[in-house]
């Protein structure tokens, strides 16, 4: 497993307008070595949608509906893990990245549009990749890459149905039986 | 400026369902060193809402309404230029970025759900970041990041209207007079 464990979590959701962006946050955190995402709203729908990719592609990335974020973040402090709030007010993710990468584990705190005020005092880590309006997806990819250190591209994950083949031109694609992981 | 230089062409755009994800693909590219994006749809909206932030946070980044994929594609090839096609079906990104960054200049094809099939044969690189699904825009921007190898977090925009400083806590901009570039 890589290090530091990372979680997120996605605050300011909103059902209908954000689903498509929450979608895309837990599935690239997945991809790039996060170990799951906490929702802090109720949407059962996006929830599902990231378990069910996780389920046929392949290792243990978990996505829990309905959290309440304040309570998240405190449980995830008293556990020993460390707080970092993606803003693009933040210090510059070059600077604190190698600080943030002696940590054991940390919450990846990924917003909306509208971050609440205190946010900003409860992170431990207020950092901004590129101090840019972009977006958050891009903004989560990079840190993971930037933490990970690239490692992440090289991850595999197990008890996949379904697995990808690198290949020059079109699709490659193996299905492995659901029970034996045998080529099907 | 970053070599090579980049450019999207971001194809299967679907006004509404796609707004916002497409606002996200041009603001990452624009904030991670690309010059400007090709959109492959008729949403002026779209592209305006991406110019605005360009013309406030400064650079050089455009945005163009309305082209057609095919021929934006063949003028960039007849002009010396490479076609590198995001997809979770390529080859691995570390594998070819090495090759890719000796080109003089790329245009980078971000696709939504569907792409046509004859993607595959334009592409000069067919590339993936994972082989896993997640998101066109964390695949756009650790392509960027791993494209510029980091340097592109120090790019200055040059003119901005608004700036935005590193903050540890809270938040700090400064505003630039229009014409003179000076502090507010």
């Amino acid at each position: 497993m890589l290090k530091p464990e990372s979680y997120i979590l996605r605050i300011g959701h909103r059902p209908e307008r954000d689903q498509r962006v929450t979608t895309h946050v837990g599935l690239s955190s997945r991809a790039l070595g996060a170990s799951g995402m906490y929702l802090a709203a109720d949407d059962q729908k996006v929830a599902d949608s990231i378990a069910d990719v996780a389920h046929r592609f392949g290792g243990t990335y978990f996505c829990e509906n309905n959290v309440k974020w304040k309570s998240c973040i405190n449980t995830f402090k008293r556990n020993g893990g460390k707080v970092v709030h993606l803003t693009m007010y933040g210090l510059r993710l070059q600077d604190v990245i190698p600080k943030i990468r002696t940590e054991e584990k940390i919450l990846v705190v990924v917003g909306a549009e509208k971050v609440p005020g205190d946010m900003y005092e409860l992170a431990d880590y207020n950092v901004a990749v590129a101090n840019q309006p972009h977006s958050e997806i891009s903004a989560l990819a990079l840190f993971l890459d930037h933490l990970y250190e690239g490692a992440e591209l090289e991850l595999t994950f197990p008890d996949a149905e379904l697995e990808v083949l690198p290949t020059a031109i079109g699709k490659t694609t193996v299905k492995h039986d659901e029970h034996h992981g045998d080529e099907a």
